[in-house]
């Protein structure tokens, strides 16, 4: 049987797999991210095992940044200048390819995760959209005229900066580099942080909501009004509070105040902006969809 | 002799050219903006004169917005809602082709400045880049993959929202629609209201053009953050005044504070950072380039 691997190579754990898509992973594994010699072995060690059972097409990567997904790159598959211990210019796609000789998919996680949505998800049929994960930090996979979005590096969307009002939110925000940007203000660790308890632990109707609400949609909005998507895809950690998606959606509208003549936003924003419907899977279902890419077969 | 027509269809202006790139214009011409049906004929009637000379093989439009640059969509090649009295829902390109019966190419003003810096200016070579016009608005033009974006309408990235320090710059900004986003506070009638002189007329050692260079640093880190643009091309009014670039650049920088890790960014951002190669004439240019694409023919 022909088959696919992805891997989701995140900072924290990888997730790998073998199949052809959702309704078909025939084995799994996860394991915490550690050395790159030791977790790329591992990784290395799953896959030629499966392999005595299964032939495996390619192999997807969707790897924590930053790094080089550029094919014309001489870094390419590399992750490049992360602060991750150990990880700093590592030939991640290289070192795979030399041990399993498949073909490898690169990418960043949120850009694999992107085109599971396009190939299994809610970004079905669309060309042009936006996969964001609001989690430790913000992450953007952005997907324009069916193409990935690479442009000189790879989007960062998570370092943008957006109004901050000190008054209400006296927060400074915690980026250790930017401090009050997108992700500073808005992602998991700012909301735990600024409220002094774990976003998991506020009930629905802590003032927290609102104000991340805010701040999500502020992020939200300038993607929109740039890119002009054809749906934006949330997921990760503090978008499984799914109450924050209705509060998310009215402050769109907002701050927009009519201004874009598209229904999708003004008339059916609840199907516009969504959570991935693969969940958590997206990840790594999208590195078997970027496997089934460069081996040149869709695997449905 | 074949060649190819191009409109820059401002909300002020009309410039109406035929030719085949920056060193062969044969003819071109000027006019108000006024009401659809006059504006309109005056462009058709400047073109249906010159093709008694010129085999004229398709015409580009470069048009202000809202419109609809999506081939697919019933309402191709509109002015769409826009507030300018009398060219709201208007079928521009249609009533173009209806009476010159040449292919016609249609796009955002910007784009398609994108398309002729892409073609003849600083933007050759390159895959994925912005052309931003400063001016009596803030508009982008966006090429991703060499192919322009459009998504479900077209970039308005001059809507974004900033940081805005009211106590530093108590102005209010003055976007009718939303206040203080990037084009309420830094295009150049925003400048002209906040201190009361207009633009051109403020010295460069005026505390006007700091706050300014900071605004539209605000402005293009977000674009670079979100697009990783190769290079962002600046141009309009207010991009006139060439010593914005210095403190301009030196902002990006500032803001990004080495998050990157990119030497375009790091270093040699005098090359990452620039005015448009052909000024005023990339609009009417791109028009052609863009009529040119849709003849299917490159003529250079």
């Amino acid at each position: 049987m022909r088959l696919w691997g992805g891997i989701e190579a995140g900072g924290t754990k990888f997730v790998c797999a073998v199949g052809s898509g959702p309704d078909n992973i025939v084995a799994s594994t996860r394991f915490p991210t550690t050395t790159p010699a030791e977790t790329i072995s591992q990784a290395v060690a799953f896959f030629a095992a499966e392999a005595t059972h299964y032939q495996i097409a390619a192999i997807g990567i969707g790897a924590f940044g930053p790094a080089d997904p550029n094919p014309a790159s001489s870094t390419f598959g590399y992750v490049t200048t992360t602060p991750k211990p150990g990880w700093n210019q590592v030939n991640f796609a290289g070192a795979v390819q030399r041990e399993l000789g498949v073909p490898i998919g690169f990418d960043t996680d949120v850009n694999v995760a992107a085109l599971g949505e396009q190939r299994w998800g809610v970004a079905q049929g669309l060309s042009t959209f936006v996969y964001l994960t609001i989690g430790t930090g913000i992450g953007g996979g952005i997907i324009v005229n069916n193409q990935r979005l690479h442009g000189l590096m790879h989007p960062e969307v998570g370092h943008m900066r957006l109004p901050h009002d000190w008054v209400q939110d006296p927060f400074p925000g915690n980026c250790p580099v930017h401090g009050d940007c997108w992700e500073g203000l808005a992602a998991g660790p700012a909301i735990a942080e600024r409220w002094g308890t774990p976003a998991e632990m506020l009930p629905p109707d802590h003032p927290a909501w609102a104000l991340e609400a805010h701040y999500l949609a502020l992020g939200v909005v300038n993607l929109i009004l740039t890119l002009a998507p054809e749906r934006v895809v949330m997921g990760g950690g503090v978008m499984e509070q799914r109450h924050l998606f209705s509060l998310l959606r009215y402050e769109v509208q907002e701050l927009l105040n009519g201004y874009l003549p598209l229904p999708a936003v003004t008339e059916t924003i609840d199907g516009y902006i969504v959570p991935p419907a693969l969940g958590s899977r997206a990840g790594v279902l999208g590195a078997i969809a970027l496997a089934q890419e460069v081996s040149g077969t869709v695997g449905w």
